[in-house]
């Protein structure tokens, strides 16, 4: 049994009122790593966590004859006993050890973690092979993990196919972004270029890939990593991350895209909350206190909704004209403050600031495009999305004027071919966890960071 | 209401024997693709999907003044009717139409999949953007989808925490393979190589960085793309492919490893025929007749076990002395087709042909390391794992001697602090789903398949 399973045992049994002391008398193993030490007497009083949950459990036993040097915080040990009602409110169970074998030892003085040190992110960024041996990075990555079958779930429950779009690809989706080339590196290509016989290069979004799909299924979904080649170190920006793209067949309606993004966001939040309510308590309280995730959560996203132009004029109270021009992080931000620090869907951008696949409005003059970017506060955009053109007339008029029309004649048949008006959205889902955990920097929520001037391991 | 909801209501009621009339009259609106037509006098005959499930639904409709010629198979259209009861046995229900909407026009010449025409896999293999739009490949692809969540299940059922390993990485875990290199496209970079200020490459394993998580978490996993330079184009390979990988602590036998890949390999199948039997047929009846996959489904892996020595053995009776050399693809096979074409587990590889992190059983003067592939008729190798080398000094000792002490001092360090037995293995994706669908081709089984001088889309 691990930890986790123990303490939902603990809960079901306080529920339950069974708390028989009888089923306490079976010998019980804990494997898992030292996190804590204290010696009294003869008596040795332990804290073991296995990574199952945030919840060590406590070990007390009486060796006297026991190598306390050989029990550092960091070791690997193997405890077997009995489990026992805990004199202590907070720990309804604690082990009566009858054996203690250390596994693997951990010199204290070479471990850069130390006992009793609350060490802070940017501390333990420098230690990318060590840093899950923390309570705050292994509860970040047990909140990833359940955040991911979250969001599959719900794709799933709603009935979205899951698509494996390829990291390697051909296209540049934006058109605009910083790629990754991709290359053979071993001398048997030094001749040949072109392993793919075409430039390849890391995908910067599956959308394309996901609009395909679009022809044959009316909802599909990918979640996997994206890249961009952005030479910067702000806390906001990775060379490698994961986004979650999903794309509705037959929808011609804004309203059907937030909806979904809306649905997603508070259907992953609360399972978030659900299973990792201790993990995600330790970001709130001890790492980012004063977070306002909750209220966030309790709030209909919906409910708050400005266009574009709305939001210009906001912006135009406090500054010179704006219209036309791409919204900053700093304009985001002001947005955001201005909605009540809430999350809000800007809609309807001009023609000129959006991709040659967002649907045109045929609004003149205004000439807006049907796209929507969701800001939250803190993270800035955590969504964004438009209806596809699904004309091909006039997708074929801008693809020509971009001088596109031939790279995309592959996407032009998507349009000849039984065309159905569509659209999806894409979310960060490193900035979702930023959102829902109240993380400063984009860095400390994924397992191994890549940006300019790092890759480790 | 789409297909796969009704086809659930459909199987519900008959169980149920609740085929109440009354039901079927409120109005219905199907939102599909056209994959038959057929007019009769004056009345229209239509198959519809959408892509839910394999099933489409008749549509039936009086239409004097409809222009047919733009209801072709491939079009989109959106109907609105009566759901009835159908005449015919193998189709409960159909729609009786009042109202049909061509969304989308698919002309029949320039559109390469023809009306009641069986393409081959090879063929439709040709248009990657519109090969979804066929049978087999919206099939396979819900295979896939399921067999994805069924393997995400698998894990999160039994305590398994998902890591998002890294794509871009400066290691190269299997010291051999064929590396892709990544470097930035842009023209900002002309004099700076390294973006990353190292070498950066694809992975083609995420089984350190998993390992990194063993030194804190009982059990993880992961499961995304991985890579090979491998300039074939074979049946059998591709640059990207999927690859589910987990890693257990705590663990010092083969038979715990053996046993997570059967259980894993069971409970995915086992979700792949209860949620897409129909898809599955479609390949057992009409793509690969004769296929195994249903004897395979029923024995029990474990049971067949052979240790490396033992089918060198094998080999050895038709055959010169092998034992040492790495076994071929043929002689996987040999193997396979000796123990009744069934899946076999072998065990127990010499140390010199397995990487520098297998557990070295000290066995000498044979010298073998605890190490396990499945292999499985058709496919070959399916998973391969083993234990990993816990112990430090034997570690350091074995990298020293390859000269990559330097390079995997991190990996040292996992041993150095609280080092545990742990164990693991990958699982090729793409190979499970040729296993269980009987596909030969690798290319027919992933969207959008990259290979040497191809990358298209």
């Amino acid at each position: 049994m691990n930890l986790y399973a123990l303490s939902c045992l603990r809960v079901k049994e306080q529920n339950l009122q069974m708390c028989a002391d009888s089923m306490y008398f079976d010998l019980f193993t804990l494997q898992g790593w030292v996190r804590s030490v204290r010696s009294q007497k003869k008596n040795v009083f332990l804290h073991v966590n296995d990574g199952s949950s945030l919840q060590s459990l406590q070990i007390v036993g009486f060796f006297p004859s026991l190598n306390l040097r050989l029990l550092t915080f960091g070791s690997a040990v193997e405890v077997t006993g009995v489990l026992k009602k805990s004199p202590h409110p907070k720990q309804p169970v604690e082990l009566e050890a009858e054996q203690i074998h250390v596994v693997g030892k951990c010199n204290p003085v070479d471990f850069p973690f130390k006992i009793k040190e609350r060490h802070s992110l940017e501390y333990i960024r420098q230690f990318p092979h060590l840093r899950c041996r923390t309570n705050v990075f292994s509860s970040l990555l047990r909140v990833r993990s359940q955040a991911t079958t979250a969001i599959h779930s719900y794709f799933k429950d709603n009935g979205f196919v899951q698509i494996h779009t390829p990291v390697i690809t051909s296209n540049d989706c934006e058109g605009a972004g910083e790629l990754f080339r991709v290359e053979p590196s071993g001398p048997a290509f030094v001749d040949d270029t072109n392993f793919f016989s075409v430039p390849a290069f890391l995908t910067v979004s599956g959308q394309l890939h996901l609009e395909v799909m679009s022809g044959s299924f009316s909802r599909v979904y990918t979640f996997g990593p994206t890249f961009r080649a952005e030479n910067s170190q702000t806390r906001r920006h990775l060379a490698e991350f994961f986004m979650v793209e999903a794309e509705i067949s037959f929808t011609q309606s804004l309203e059907d895209l937030t909806k979904v993004m809306e649905d997603m966001f508070r259907s992953a939040t609360e399972h978030v909350l659900a299973h990792c309510a201790e993990d995600v308590d330790l970001f709130h309280k001890r790492v980012t206190p004063g977070h306002r995730m909750f209220k966030v959560l309790n709030v209909k996203l919906l409910s708050l909704r400005v266009t574009y132009s709305e939001a210009i004029d906001i912006l135009n109270r406090s500054s010179e004209n704006f219209w036309g021009c791409d919204l900053m992080t700093e304009h985001e931000k002001y947005v955001v403050k201005h909605c009540g620090n809430l999350p809000v869907f800007v809609t309807e951008y001009p023609y000129d600031l959006k991709p040659f696949y967002a649907r045109d409005n045929q609004d003149h003059p205004k000439h807006t495009v049907a796209a929507v970017d969701l800001l939250v506060p803190g993270v800035g955009e955590l969504c964004g999305g438009s209806l596809r053109e699904e004309r091909l007339d006039l997708l074929q008029d801008r693809l020509q004027d971009a001088g596109l029309a031939d790279t995309y004649s592959w996407y032009l048949d998507l349009r000849r071919f039984g065309s159905v008006p569509h659209g999806g959205f894409g979310l960060g889902f490193e900035r979702y966890l930023q959102c829902i955990l109240g993380v400063d920097n984009i860095k400390d929520v994924i397992p191994f960071p890549r940006f300019s001037h790092s890759c480790l391991l």
